[in-house]
C-alpha cells in the first residue's frame, strides 16, 4: 500500500474501497481527496437517503499506489473488492457474473477535482456469455440487452486495450447501411447481437485475445484502465491548462448499472438547480426518454427541456423535484445533477457544484444571500475572480448591421470574432501565430481541449447544452454556441456552409454566445452594463478587503473606464504611450533623439512641454481626489526609432536630415540586451533634461487643476532604479523643478516622489532606496525577467517544454513566483518600511490583475496593486476573497481596512 | 574650543600649538588626529633626534575652534603661538620680523589623512621691508632674498586674499619677455626685486590694501587662510569622493625656512633608503648644489646621483646615512626621504613610504624578512596585489627605441608584438600559418572569439575596459588595447592609420597592454623571471591564506601555466571555446543546429564525443591530482552560426543545405535578450542529448585517465540554473550517463554534480538548489548583469556618466558590487551551506582575480576563487593579505587553513 495521508471525513485505516448506496455510506462527503468528487458526492447523497444506485469507491491512494509500485495493484486491493461486491449482491438482490438475476456494474473515474471528460469509463461490466440470457429472461427486453453487449465490447475494447474507436464506429455504420437504417434505434435486437460478435471479432483481431467472458477478469481490467487514463496525455494537458496540482490520482467508482432505455418508462437526463447561464431560479434541464446517459452527452439524440419530464414519467419527475431542492439546500450551492429513470424508478447518478457563466455565478451568489442560504462572505468567497473575466467583456454592438447565417443554442455567453479553423491543431497553430480564431466542429471531444482553449470562440454543428463542447466552454468562460444543425460542415474541405453562404478556412465570424447566433464577418462589439448583481457583490466584497486597487492607465477614458471599475486611483501612468499618440509628439520625440546637445534635446523638448501638461491635466481631472502614480520615461529610445530602412528614409526625409544620419543615429541606439540597457532612470541620468521636462508638466498641469478646483494627488515615479544613488539624485533634480514651477502660486499641493522595484538590486537594498522614496511600486514584469534571468520576449523556446517537464508549474509572467521573485517583494516591502514608517507600497505589473498573485499581495502587507481597467473587479473580488481566507485560516475577526489615501 | 576626543599620543589639556625640534617634540607621532599626518611626522622625526627645522604644529581642533565660532581664531590661540615663535627663535638663533638675523617661517596645512595639493601652503612668511636688508646682509644672496619676497608676495597673495594667480604670472611672464629671459635663473636680482614691486602693485589693486609688512599679521592670516582652506570646494570634494569622514579640521606647521640656495655648502635632494626601481639595498637618490627643493621636482638642473654627496658636502652626507639607516629601521620599511643642506648644515624636511615597481616591493619585503626588520605577515601584507600584474607579463625592453603610434586603454596588460589582422579569419588563418598576429578591429564580438584567441594581441578602436574584447583577452591574460579613438581603421581596405602613419594588413606592431601604447615595428620584449622573492613571497602567503585558488582554465597548456602559478585546481573549465576550436569541430556543431531531430543532433554530437573526451583527457591529466571543474554548454546557439549573408551561403554549402535553412534557423535563433534567453542549462533541457554527450566525454575521458594512473577529480558544473527543479531533473540525467559510461569498471572515481550560481533567483532559493548541488560556483558576471540590470555589452552609454557623477563608486563589473550582488552571495552561502553540510562555495567570475573581491569572499566564507591563470599569484596574495587583516581585526591568532580537496 502506499503511504496515506490522513484526510478529513476518510476513516481511519489502510482501507482502499469505500462501499455506498442503501441509505449510508461508509466514506463521507468531504473526503474527496481520498474519495473523488464523484465518489464523495455519492456517499454524500447516500447518507442523505437519496435515490442512488449502490456501489462502491475503489480510493485514490489506491492509484497512486498502483503508479507507485509500477502498474500493480495494491495487496489487498482485489479482496476488499471482492468483499464490496458482495455487498452490492446483497444490496441489489443480484449477483456478479452469474445467476438468474445479474448484477451490471460502470465503472468510472472521479478525481478530487473535476475534469470531464478527461478520464475514461466502461458500462456495463458483467455481461458475459453467461449473462446474457439471465439479462434478457429477467428484463424481456433483448434489444437493450444487445445493446448494452455491444456497448461493453466497444468500450471495454477502447478504453481497456485501445482499440482505435474506428474499428467499431466503422463496423456501426457498415451495419446500418446495409440495414437502411438512419438511427441506431433503427437496428433490430437481432441486429445488435450479430454486431456485438462482429465488435468481439474485432477485439479477437487487435488484441489476439478472446473478449474477456469473466465478469471479475472484466471489472480488474476496468478498473485498472482506469487507474492508468490518470497519467493519459489529455489528463495531463487538462490539469496543466486548469492548474491542477497535488492530487493523489483518480478514484475509481463502481457502481450498480441501471437502464434508461429499458423502455418508454425510462430515461435519463441532466438538470441545473438553477439556470446555469443566467443563473434564474428556474429548474433547468435536459432528458431524454428510453435512452442512456451518454445519449443525452453525446448529442446524438436532441433532447428536451426538463419540465416536458413531467408529462412522461409523472412519479419520477415529483421525485426529482424533492431531490434537486434538498440538494441545493443541503450544499448551499446550485447542483448539476444526472439521473436515470428505470422502469419509473428515479436514479440519483451524480450531483456536482454546477459550473455557471460568470453572469450566473453573480445572480446566484446575490440570490442565495437574499435568501439567506448563505452570508455575504461566503458569496464573495464563492464567485471566481477569473470568471469576472466574461462579464468585463465587450458584447455586440446591437446597433451594428449584422448579417446573421444560423442560429444554434447559446451554450456560453460572450461576443466572440475570429477567423473560422476546422480542427483543434489549426486552432492552436493559428492562435500561436496570434490569429484570433472561432473553432467550428460538428462536435468537440476531449482531445479537442487545446485547440478549444486556444480559440475564442467555438462553434458545434451537433450536441445540445450539456454536450462536451457546452461544458468545457462555460467553465473556461469562452463564448460558444452548440447544436448548430443548419450549419453543414465539411472537415476535410475545411469549409461549412449555412443555406447559400460558405464559409472557408480564414473566413472571419461572430458567434453570439448567449443568442446562439452565428454572424458572417467581424461584428463590432461594446462594453457591457454590469447590473445589480455585480455592484451588490462588488460592495461586499470592498466591505472585506484590505488592499487598495488601483489602475493602470494612460489616457483620462482608460482612467474613467477604470474608476467606474472600482479603481481608487492610477498606479501606474505610463508616459511614453503619450510619445507615440500622434504624429507630432513622435516628430518632437524623434528631434530630440536626433540631436546631438543637451540644447538640441531641450528645444525638441520645449515642444513635448506643452501636449504633456495637457495630458496630465486631463488625467487628473478624470481622477480628482484620488492619487495619480506617473511613471516617467522608461522604454529605451531605439523604440521610438524605426529600424527599417525604407522607413528611416521617410523619417530623415520628415526631419530634413539625411538618411544616414538616421540609420546611424539607430545604429548606435542598438543594444545587445535592451532590457538591460539604457532606459528608465538610466536616461533621466545621461539626459536630465528629458525628466526635467517630464516633471515641468506634471507640476504646472497639477497647479492648473487645482486652479480648476481639481483635488490632485501626484505621485511621482522614477523607474529603473537599482542604486539609492540614482534616486537621491533624480529625485533632488525634481525637487527643484517644482520648486520653481510652483514658485509664486499658493497652492499647496502635496507631491509625493517614490520608485519602482524591479531591479533585483533595488529590492536587496530595499532599505536604502527608502531613505529617499515615499513610495515603492513593485514593477513585477521586470523583476521577474531580471531575477529568473528570463527575457519575455524569447522564452517561447524553452518554458514551454519547462512546464510540460513540469520543472516549473506555470508561467511566471502570469502567476508572481512566490518562491523567487516574491522572496525578493517580502524583502523589500520589510527593509524599506524598516527604512522609512509609512512607506507606501503598491504593486504595477500584471500580476496586480491575477488573483492568486493579489492574495499574495495581501499576505505580504502591500498597500495596493494596480492592474489594467478591466482587471480592477477580478482585483477587488480577489483581495477581498485573500483577506476571508486568512480570517478563515486565522479563525480570527477581520482587521478591517487602514485608511488609504 | 570645541570639544576635543581624546586622542592616543596627544597630551591632555586645552592647549593649540605644539612645538618640535632641537631633539624634541611636544607631540607625539601617533597623535595624527590633533597634529594632522605632516605634524606628527615632524614630531616623531624630531623625538628621533633628527635634525629637522624645527617649528610648531596648531592643532586639528583649533582648526575645528575657528569654523565652530563664525571663523573666529580660539581665544589664547595667539599668545601660544607667539611662545612658540619665541621658543622657535631661541633655537635658531633668529628674530622673526626683525634684527640682523631674520627668522623666515613656512605654513603649511596637514590634515590626519593625507589630502595632497588640497590645501595651502605660503612659504617665507616673515619677509618684510624691514626683513630684506638684514636677511641680504646676513646671507649676501640679493638674488636669492628678491626671489624669496617675489614668492611671498604671489603665494600670500593667492592664498590669502585669493587673488588669481594668473595676474602673477603674466606679470612674470612679461618681464621675462621684457629680458629675454628664457628661464626664471635668467633673472637678476634687480629684476626680482622690481618683479617684488610689481606683485606689491598687484595685491593693492587688487584688495585696495598694501602687502603687510608685519610679520606677525603675515602669519596669523596665513593661519587663518590655511584654516579656510579646510572647506574650500576641492577639498570637499576630495574627502567626499575618499570617503574621509570624521576629522577635525586641519592642523597647520609653522617651521623655520631653511635654504639650499645660500651657496655652494648649500644644496637639496631626494633619496629612497633602497633603490626604488629594483628594491636593491643601496642608497639611491639625486641632490643638487645650491638650490631649493622646487628645482629638483622642475627639473630645470640636472641633479647628480646621491653617492656624488660624499665629495661635496661630505659631513652632511654622513649625517644622512646616519638618518636614512635610523628612519628605515624606524619605520620598518623603505623611506623616500626630502632633505636641504643649509650652509653645511643637514635638515630633513619631510619621510614617507617609498613608492616602489613591483619587483622591487618583493625583493624589499623578502629581504626586510631576511634582515629581521619585520615578520613574513608584514612582508605579505605589505606587497600590493595589484602590482604583481606587471612581474606576470611580458613587459617590453624600455631601452629599445620605440615609436608610439597611438594610445588607448591598457584593458589586459603584457607585451604583444605581430603582424596587424583585420579579421577573426584572418587571424586564425595568419596564426594557423605560424605567423605571430595582432587582431585589430572596431570592436569585437563572441563570433571573433576564434580568431581573438589565436592572436596574439588584440587592438580596438572603440570600447572601453569592459567592452568584449578587454573582458575576453583579460580572461586569457592576452594583452589587448581598446578604446584606441587614435586609431581610424578600414576595414574593407585592412588597414589603419593612425597621425600620419598607415599600417597595412601584414605590418609589425607592438601593443602594450599595461601603458595602452600602439608602437610601430617589433619592439624587443623581455619576459620577466619571476625570481626567488617571488616563490618565497607566495610560500609566505599560501601559509596564511585560508582561501583556495583555482584557474579558470580551458586547455592543457592553461591549466599548466596556472599550476605553475599556483592554482590549485580548475574553477571553470567552458566547454564552448572547445566548439570553436577546429573547423570541424565548429561544423559538427552548426550540424547540430540545423538538425530538426533528436535523432539528427544526436548524429551531430556522436562526432563530437571523441574530440571532447580528447579534451577532457587533456586536462585532466595536467590536473593530476587537482580537481577540473567542467562547465557543460553555456552560451546561445546563436553564437555558433553566422549572421552575415555571405558566411550564411559558404556555410549552407559547406553543410550542403540551402542558404535559405541556414538563414531560417539563423533567424528562428534570433533572441531580443540573449542574456536572458535560450542558453545555459536552458539548452540542457530542451536538447537534453547535448549535456549528455558532454557528461559522458567527462566520464570516458575520466575512467581514460584513472586507467593511465591520473589521479581524476572532476566536477560536473551546470551552469544558469534558476530553479531546483532544473538541477534536480539535469542532475538525474547526468547521473544516469555517468552509472553507464562507468558500468562494468572497477575503478571508483569521486564525480562531484554542482552548479553555477548567476542568476538572482538561484541566489535567493539557494536552500532549495543545494539539496541537489555538491558545490555552487559563483558566476558573479552574470549575476552582477542581471542582479544590476545591466548589459555589459550595452552599460558603455550610460556606465561612465554614472562614475562621473559619482553615483557608483566604480565599475561593478570590476570590483564586486557588495551592497547587492554581496548580499545575494552572503545570503546564498549561508542557505547553501545550512541545507547542505560541507557544500563547497567558489567564486569563478572575473571579480576571482580582483584584490578587493577576492577580500570579500574570504570574509564570507567561501571555500576557493577562481581565476585566469596569470591573476592566480594576484588572488593567492590577496587571499592571505584578507586573513591577516581580519587577524589583525580580530587581534586574533589564525585558524589556518582547513583541508581542501
Amino acid at each position: 500500500m502506499a503511504k496515506r495521508k490522513s484526510s478529513v471525513g476518510a476513516p481511519r485505516g489502510g482501507r482502499s474501497v469505500w462501499s455506498f448506496g442503501g441509505g449510508k455510506a461508509e466514506g463521507r462527503g468531504d473526503a474527496k481527496a481520498i474519495l473523488g468528487g464523484k465518489g464523495a458526492g455519492l456517499a454524500e447523497m447516500s447518507r442523505l437517503g437519496l435515490p442512488v444506485p449502490p456501489g462502491f469507491t475503489i480510493a485514490t491512494t489506491a492509484c497512486a499506489a498502483w503508479w507507485a509500485s509500477g502498474r500493480r495493484p495494491p495487496k489487498g486491493l482485489w479482496p476488499e473488492v471482492e468483499r464490496a461486491l458482495a455487498r452490492l449482491e446483497r444490496l441489489r438482490g443480484q449477483t456478479f457474473g452469474r445467476g438468474p438475476r445479474p448484477l451490471l456494474v460502470s465503472v468510472r473515474s472521479g478525481a478530487a477535482v473535476s475534469m470531464p471528460g478527461m478520464m475514461e469509463t466502461v458500462l456495463n461490466v458483467g455481461l458475459t456469455r453467461e449473462t446474457i440470457p439471465a439479462l434478457v429472461a429477467v428484463t424481456g427486453n433483448e434489444r437493450m440487452v444487445q445493446d448494452s453487449h455491444r456497448r461493453l465490447v466497444q468500450m471495454f475494447g477502447k478504453v481497456v486495450r485501445e482499440i482505435h474507436d474506428d474499428l467499431f464506429e466503422d463496423a456501426l455504420h457498415d451495419l446500418k447501411r446495409r440495414r437502411g437504417a438512419r438511427l441506431d434505434t433503427d437496428l433490430s435486437a437481432a441486429d445488435l447481437a450479430g454486431l456485438a460478435e462482429t465488435y468481439r471479432g474485432v477485439f479477437r483481431d487487435e488484441t489476439g485475445e478472446e473478449f474477456p467472458d469473466d465478469a471479475m477478469e472484466q471489472l480488474r481490467q476496468a478498473v485498472e484502465a482506469v487507474f492508468r487514463s490518470w497519467e493519459c496525455d489529455k489528463a495531463r494537458k487538462y490539469r496543466r491548462i486548469q492548474r491542477i496540482e497535488g492530487l493523489l490520482g483518480t478514484a475509481v467508482n463502481v457502481q450498480s448499472m441501471v437502464f434508461g432505455n429499458r423502455g418508454p418508462d425510462s430515461g435519463t437526463g441532466v438538470c441545473f438547480t438553477r439556470d446555469p447561464s443566467t443563473g434564474e431560479n428556474v429548474f433547468f434541464g435536459e432528458f431524454l426518454i428510453d435512452a442512456q446517459g451518454e445519449d443525452v452527452v453525446a448529442g446524438i439524440r436532441t433532447p428536451e427541456p426538463i419540465v416536458e419530464m413531467g408529462k412522461h414519467l409523472p412519479d419520477a419527475y415529483r421525485d426529482l423535484l424533492r431531490v434537486k431542492d434538498l440538494l441545493e439546500r443541503h450544499y448551499g450551492d446550485v447542483q448539476d445533477i444526472e439521473f436515470t429513470v428505470e422502469e419509473g424508478r428515479l436514479f440519483v447518478l451524480q450531483t456536482r457544484t454546477g459550473k455557471r457563466t460568470a453572469r450566473a455565478a453573480l445572480r446566484i451568489a446575490v440570490d442565495l444571500v437574499k435568501e439567506k442560504r448563505i452570508t455575504p462572505a461566503a458569496a464573495v468567497s464563492r464567485v471566481d475572480p477569473h470568471a469576472l473575466d466574461q462579464l468585463l467583456h465587450p458584447t455586440f454592438d446591437e446597433k451594428a448591421a449584422t448579417r446573421v447565417l444560423a442560429r444554434g443554442l447559446g451554450a456560453s455567453p460572450g461576443a466572440a470574432v475570429g477567423r473560422a479553423v476546422f480542427t483543434a491543431d489549426d486552432a492552436e497553430a493559428w492562435s500561436g501565430r496570434g490569429e484570433k480564431v472561432i473553432l467550428v466542429r460538428a462536435e468537440t471531444s476531449p482531445e479537442d481541449v487545446g485547440g478549444m482553449h486556444a480559440a475564442d470562440g467555438i462553434l458545434t454543428s451537433r450536441g445540445g447544452l450539456t454536450s462536451h463542447a457546452a461544458v468545457v466552454a462555460r467553465g473556461w468562460g469562452k463564448c460558444c454556441v452548440v447544436g448548430c444543425a443548419a450549419v453543414s460542415i465539411d472537415a476535410r474541405a475545411k469549409s461549412f456552409t449555412a443555406g447559400e453562404e460558405t464559409v472557408r478556412e480564414g473566413d472571419w465570424i461572430s458567434l453570439d454566445g448567449s443568442e446562439g447566433r452565428v454572424m458572417l464577418g467581424r461584428v463590432p462589439t461594446v462594453r457591457p452594463a454590469l447590473g445589480a448583481d455585480f455592484a451588490t457583490l462588488m460592495a461586499w466584497a470592498d466591505r472585506f478587503r484590505r488592499l487598495g486597487v488601483r489602475t493602470n492607465a494612460d489616457t483620462p477614458e482608460d482612467a474613467r473606464a477604470a474608476r467606474e471599475f472600482g479603481a481608487e486611483g492610477i498606479g501606474l501612468c505610463r508616459t511614453e504611450h503619450m510619445f507615440f499618440a500622434t504624429p507630432e509628439r513622435i516628430r518632437a520625440v524623434r528631434e530630440m533623439i536626433l540631436a546631438d546637445s543637451t540644447e538640441g534635446r531641450s528645444r525638441a523638448l520645449e515642444k513635448l512641454l506643452p501636449i504633456q501638461r495637457g495630458d496630465f491635466e486631463g488625467i487628473f481631472g478624470a481622477m480628482d481626489g484620488l492619487p495619480v502614480t506617473i511613471r516617467l520615461l522608461d522604454p529605451p529610445l531605439h523604440e521610438f526609432v524605426p529600424h527599417e530602412e525604407a522607413q528611416q528614409e521617410e523619417m530623415a526625409r520628415e526631419m530634413g536630415v539625411s538618411a544616414a544620419d538616421v540609420e546611424r543615429r539607430v545604429r548606435a541606439l542598438h543594444e545587445a540586451n535592451p532590457m538591460l540597457g539604457h532606459r528608465g532612470c538610466r536616461l533621466g541620468i545621461t539626459y536630465p533634461e528629458i525628466y526635467d521636462m517630464q516633471v515641468r508638466a506634471i507640476a504646472e498641469a497639477a497647479l492648473a487643476c487645482a486652479g480648476r478646483g481639481v483635488k490632485v494627488l501626484p505621485e511621482i515615479m522614477i523607474p529603473l532604479v537599482g542604486f539609492a544613488s540614482e534616486l537621491s539624485f533624480l529625485r533632488a533634480r525634481a525637487e527643484a523643478v517644482i520648486a520653481e514651477a510652483v514658485e509664486g502660486s499658493r497652492r499647496r499641493i502635496p507631491f509625493r516622489i517614490g520608485t519602482m522595484i524591479e531591479v533585483p538590486r533595488a529590492a536587496v537594498t530595499a532599505g536604502r532606496i527608502a531613505e529617499h522614496a515615499e513610495f515603492f511600486s513593485f514593477g513585477t514584469n521586470d523583476l521577474t525577467q531580471m531575477t529568473c534571468g528570463i527575457s519575455r520576449d524569447d522564452m517561447a523556446s524553452f518554458v514551454p517544454d519547462y512546464i510540460d517537464r513540469k520543472l516549473i508549474p506555470r508561467d511566471p509572467f502570469q502567476v508572481l513566483d512566490r518562491d523567487g521573485v516574491g522572496v525578493l517583494v517580502r524583502w523589500a516591502v520589510e527593509e524599506g518600511r524598516r527604512a522609512r514608517k509609512g512607506l507606501k507600497v503598491g504593486i504595477c505589473g500584471e500580476h496586480g490583475g491575477d488573483p492568486e498573485s493579489v492574495a499574495f499581495c495581501h499576505e505580504v502587507g502591500l498597500d495596493y496593486v494596480s492592474c489594467s481597467p478591466f482587471r480592477v473587479p477580478i482585483a477587488r473580488l480577489a483581495a477581498a476573497q485573500a483577506e476571508l481566507r486568512e480570517r478563515g485560516a486565522a479563525g480570527k475577526p477581520g482587521r478591517g481596512r487602514p485608511g488609504r489615501r
